[in-house]
């Protein structure tokens, strides 16, 4: 061990390359030993992995030292009636953030006593969107028009590249001479990122060879890949997924401590008036906790909470109570690829019956949209109550920090 | 433990409840035993959790039942010129996305090689915004009045709940009859989203009893949390911080295999004109990429990604090369609190000096700011730099799933 | 006219009623000195209206009772070349604003000298988004579905009100119960908005009565209409247009007494960055002000100057010099109905040979659209050169008030 | 006249420099003229102007052929309750679009009806926002530091350049080395712009040489002005000013032919939600088209419509029946300078009594900001009333083109 140490200290040991030369946990252990030692800090909890690492530091994670352990509590079980997720279940949720799973459990009871959540799946599509430069406005237009009459050859181009992956749409747009092309795949059961990538750069290729438009980027930010836009509002991106419920008076006033009217005034001046005057593309109370403590344990991206964080919800008035409901615009999400295959947030995925490829492919992935959703649902339903009824300060002197 | 499981099962026992009759390790393994039996799933990598539980399942994570573990790895080292961060460090980067670290890294020896990344923090406040009801705009408008001419009775209130809290500011906006009162506080080395929610809610109360306006919710989305609002790009919320780096032609060519006009025209055509034609509020390449992968190792809240990823990158032309930086209008952050003290967060905090309060008090939190932004320039640069240089996909086919 | 006076001030006559009885000119003339008399105020001038009044008074004004006259002047000849607009023309200006012609003016100069404006149209259809509240999200979902189903019904239903109009797009989103529905239309020469209102409420009735969804508005602001949203950024909205010139240094020198690099400048840090950090949907610097002028002038809608305002300008650094363009995602505009008739915009309209219906249809009011573009372009270039060279604060102490 | 043409012709004369040589009834007549045969179109209607002249050509509009007329109707009488204007009133629109006085004349029955439009303005201040380049993010938080020290001497400056104009605040945001600075000023009955430039320049400076930073452009697009931009909702620009009125359910019935419950269901799903899901900043129905209407009749700058478009309409359920608000965060609104003067525009202003200055100064602007808000709420009750009662597509039948 020392020896390694030594190299590294003197440069002649890249950190990265220690995998080239030991087996993958003694890799970590010098890695981390080393960081201990530049910085002075004994970094044993980080040590005290206990999941296999031959995969992670090759897919998952350069320069490991060790892992982060996210407290993971459970909120349900929440009764779901969606395409995919048809049940009752238990969610799993990663966490530190004190009083967020009681307040999702909550939502859950509430939405189980009320027969449970509807969900649903409007549209489906992962996408990336290169930007070309062209020489003039006269040859971006050139660029498109030459786009949409080989439509045909750029899906095969593009979908040469993958086993799942199908191209079912192109968008275009220009600004002066940028032109952007968003090519939206259904991408199976991954959540797809890399799979269109790699088919994009093969289609933008192609597009840039026979036009002469130069590309300047894979991704030209009309994607809108991690950062909150209204395309994806728009459009859709991702898995777009609505869950609402219908909730009685006597519900509303025996979980809530509430009535329907202040469920809708909380609504209406919070959610959609508030984030109105706010100039916000989220019209919601807390989306994006849930949605970061389900992916991380989940094994999701959970940059992708800024896509999760567009959810809008409704309060509609009904007879005798009120329907509320939640959707989310841009949900990326996937059951294998990306971090699903870590030990325990495949574990998370199994809880949920979603671990792996689903029959049919995409199966998956979808009923992980529903489930998550549906804990959204739970986690406004909780939120807006409690602000309806004050509670939300004092909630906070008790639980906080 | 079978008795437990039968008081569980038959509903005479909350699972929330475990606590009170268990010590905490006991208590979350009967629950996790009750949610494999539940589900039929074996969850022992979720179990074998080595964090000590008792701080834990009081303040962070209610029905808990295990740990995600997060692959960690270290991006480094990085030199940084702040006010509060000064020196040369390794960055702690929690993620399952293969390809991220190794992108942050190289940006961080472009850096570095170029002698550090200037930081500064420009603004500090963290903010909630509670939405009142007058009766008709004439009384909106006269609550707007009192609340002018009483900011110093609102300030004893609101600071009459925090040693640390410090009412830094107030600003109010009115929709109709629905009014929003931004109230902005420096909060110490805490994050400080818990306190200046008791704070406003001692605040609010003074408001509405003496105007007679209803609260309608302590928070009314003008705050914005969590949710991506220009509110925040505008007037920001939590650290406003920056990060510059003045690149030679010489170190883009040699490290990132590309040139100045080639940077330039990315970031220009990419992230300034393509998020404009996406109508985002995000004008980088991948900020909450870094952003979400060292909040999770630092313990802080990843559903505050959302507002890290309206971070701009800008690209200038400068005498032999490109001055490149980052700005991230609202970033939420602290050293105390929230995750912070689960141990594996904390020794991340400790590798960066900045575990618990500082000295002055907010030192570590602005330090963490500082440091965090370094990371988000570093990451800027490297992708910047593979697009540029066309990499991307070609990365993707090789270290991608 | 007494008698007139008499009845209209003891309210057995109301004001609107006044043409039933009398021709135009008169009705206007004992309107107008009724409100003299209410007013106490002579209104000699906007009764000295010297356009004929038979066709306004029906289609275009109710209660009138003058003409308001907007200062009109020319700029140019400005060399465009476009693929409707192809030759020298002289822009019509309505305006009161000082400094705003002589602006343009500036910008036609050199754009002519540059050789001329490339213009290119890239898409056309003008929108009306009927919003329909289903029972529950799972209703929703049904209302979608049945829409993707029958789509060729739905165009039918739609065409079946129109002679010009043509289905070309049905885009969907819903938000919770919220059915939208976009549906996209080319009108020939008109703008379209009636044609497509009355159109979609067929539709929107058929969409209603096959899926027992609820019809609550024949627009829903999905459209949208005279509202600034990314929705017309994103997918566009009547005629989308782009306008570039390449121009070299030594016109940037002669004519705008700047450099290429300053334009660059000037561009990227106020029309990109500033506007991005201002949270804006237009990234250009006066867009709004050649839309409000020529529309006033051309007898269009001038509500519509807030579609025209989402304008992207673009400056390229290119081959010893700079390719400057503007693009409008959203610029309804149309040659037949409307204010076009009235006498003073029709030879407006006549000047620039787009009066009435083209030959093919549609032609003239895509001719109007690249001329329009190419007044906007003049407009940036001018102002861009003169914020470049530090004048703007000169030229408005000169002529301003 | 003949000698005229042939120079103009053989360009040794130029087009705007007529007014030297001539009166400015001969320049006018002259160089329309030469358009009439460059063009081959008389345009004789635009000949007849009857405005006088003299001070239109020097203030108003350069090159000069004519004037566009646009029809004149009113909409009344209302009954105003505002601060600044209390009275009933006859609101003068000068538009081409067919029933839309029809639709404002019963809005202002409907609030006549119900006792007046409360009105009330709440915020006030004209903004201009140069944009600075610093040498680096340090360079640019020294700037903002440089700033906030010396708020005194740039008032100084400022005001020094203006009589009526007083610098009320200054904001300031960063993006790497971009420094944007808001100055708001008040500016009497002006509207202001052409005040806050001459003053921002003064101001602008003073803040580069002092800290060294470059000034790039006197407006940086964060003022914001004549783009729709986020910036203006979250702080307001011009005036800021809301009007509502209070309905009971037998007037909804007589007057709208709806009820309680439709109206807010409309203006919840469309205003609200469909603003909302078209990533919108204006969460009206039309008030942009009261606002063009106005403007143009009363001499504003229409490229203005675009920020008018931002406003914010809300129903409330009140006992009994609703409250109607409407909120405009940015008006921007003057009676001297810019079209005020020009003797159509003139009377209309006198018509509502607030021709020039007012006594105390700002109190004429003050109060046509409150008629013009009273008007946007008469035309959003209007056309509400109209969808929800599904009579707008038979409106515009009867009525359209």
């Amino acid at each position: 061990m020392d020896e390694y140490l030594r190299r590294l200290r003197d440069g002649t040991l890249k950190l990265y390359a220690l995998e080239k030369e030991l087996a993958p946990a003694d890799a970590v252990s010098i890695r981390r030993k080393f960081i201990e030692e530049e910085t002075g800090v004994p970094l044993d909890r980080i040590g005290d992995c206990t999941i296999s690492l031959d995969a992670v530091v090759k897919k998952n994670c350069e320069n490991m030292i060790g892992t982060i352990q996210v407290p993971l509590g459970v909120a349900g079980p929440v009764r779901i009636k969606g395409e995919y997720a048809d049940g009752t279940m238990y969610l799993p949720l990663a966490t530190t953030e004190g009083a967020l799973i009681a307040s999702v459990n909550r939502g859950c009871s509430l939405i189980t006593a009320a027969g449970g959540a509807d969900v649903r799946i409007l549209k489906d599509g992962m996408t990336r969107a290169p930007v070309f430069a062209a020489d003039s406005i006269v040859h971006a237009k050139a660029v498109c028009d030459w786009i949409h009459a080989h439509e045909g050859e750029i899906r095969a181009e593009a979908e040469s590249t993958t086993r799942f992956g199908k191209l079912t749409g192109i968008e275009m747009t220009t600004a002066g001479t940028s032109v952007f092309v968003r090519l939206s795949f259904v991408t199976g059961d991954a959540m797809g990122m890399n799979m269109v990538t790699i088919a994009s750069a093969k289609a933008a290729d192609l597009i840039s060879r026979e036009t002469g438009a130069r590309l300047i980027a894979l991704s030209g930010n009309w994607c809108t890949d991690k950062k909150p836009a209204a395309v994806n509002v728009v459009m859709g991106r991702g898995k777009t997924v609505s869950a609402g419920v219908l909730l009685s008076q006597e519900l509303i006033s025996k979980v809530l401590k509430t009535d329907a009217a202040s469920l809708l005034e909380v609504n209406t001046r919070k959610n959609l008036v508030g984030s109105a005057r706010a100039g916000s593309f989220g019209f919601n109370a807390h989306a994006a906790n849930i949605i970061a403590a389900m992916f991380i344990a989940c094994g999701q991206d959970p940059a992708h909470v800024v896509e999760g964080s567009l959810c809008i919800t409704t309060v509609d008035p009904a007879h005798e109570g009120v329907y509320v409901s939640v959707t989310l615009p841009a949900l990326p999400i996937g059951t294998v690829g990306g971090g699903t295959s870590v030990e325990t947030q495949a574990e998370c995925l199994r809880m949920l019956g979603v671990s792996g490829s689903g029959d049919p492919p995409g199966s998956h992935a979808r009923k992980l949209a529903e489930i998550v959703a549906s804990g959204v649902l739970a986690g406004e339903l909780s939120l807006l109550g409690a602000l309806a009824a004050q509670h939300l300060a004092r909630a906070h002197s008790t639980l906080g920090r």
